[in-house]
């Protein structure tokens, strides 16, 4: 099947921040998706982005029943290592399920590993759910490595009033 | 003891590099580190950084036997999450161990909640390693949780020839 990769634009937002809740229902916490277009469009698409994104696009005639081109995207942003310097962190990579075993999600990978190479990036980072295993095996497939599972990394967050309470000085 | 927190400029990153090879020291990994001083200086303090750091200073009446006053930093940069929105990332967070348990490590994570805050994030995310277990308990301890026990996300690494083969087209 036809299809096609490139940067997103304001325009993609409505699109992505649809795309991002059917990831979210596939990963079982729809509920945990705050991020509106509204959202998007002002964190990604002005002064100083918090993201950037890249849509994938198919032809008017392989629409889906509802309407929609933009099938896939994925979202990514600049990082540091302070081993390795220079990295690229893929948040998202998604492709609507039935677009799936089409090299789609491949395509949209290689991509952000592009970018990030030419950015001077020596790493690509992402995560994944550990009982994702279609997901798990892809990039296992793609020469990723689990550095959870291999070096005992874990992630950690501080969110909320914990978040407020550690800024009082 | 006196110390103070500031935000580090290029003239810094002797210091950090330095701090940066102790940190893997402790991490049993100084082998990997391949960042030096002047990358550092190439990808922290030019157009569009990659990372901005603080330190840790001391006054020169505490200074280490090795004449050091900067004794302490941490690197972050701004992220997004698709469900949270804005969010931060604090690469490292290291205190020389002769000033620990002074409350130095919480300023300097407290600050890097504070920047993150005036940003507008929702959440500040990093990782640590799991026998690290005074880094963890120190983290759980400031209302942090650990996404990976909690809720199954593994960190995930491309990297070397395996990047240069995913970027091909």
């Amino acid at each position: 099947m036809d299809f096609s990769i490139r940067a997103a634009n304001v325009e993609d937002c409505k699109d992505i921040a649809r795309m991002i809740v059917e990831l979210a229902e596939y990963e079982k916490v729809a509920d945990h998706v705050k991020v509106t277009q509204r959202d998007l469009e002002q964190d990604g698409f002005s002064k100083n982005p918090f993201f950037h994104g890249i849509v994938a696009e198919v032809p008017e005639q392989h629409k889906t029943k509802d309407g929609h081109t933009k099938i896939g995207y994925a979202l990514y942003f600049y990082s540091y290592s302070s081993w390795s310097g220079r990295a690229i962190y893929m948040e998202d990579l998604y492709v609507m399920p039935e677009f799936r075993g089409k090299s789609i999600g491949k395509a949209l990978m290689s991509k952000v590993a592009q970018l990030g190479l030419a950015a001077g990036c020596n790493q690509l980072n992402f995560t994944v759910l550990d009982w994702n295993k279609p997901s798990l095996d892809f990039y296992l497939s793609q020469g990723s490595f689990d550095i959870t599972a291999d070096m005992g990394y874990h992630c950690m967050r501080c969110e909320g009033e914990a978040l407020e309470h550690l800024a009082q000085p």
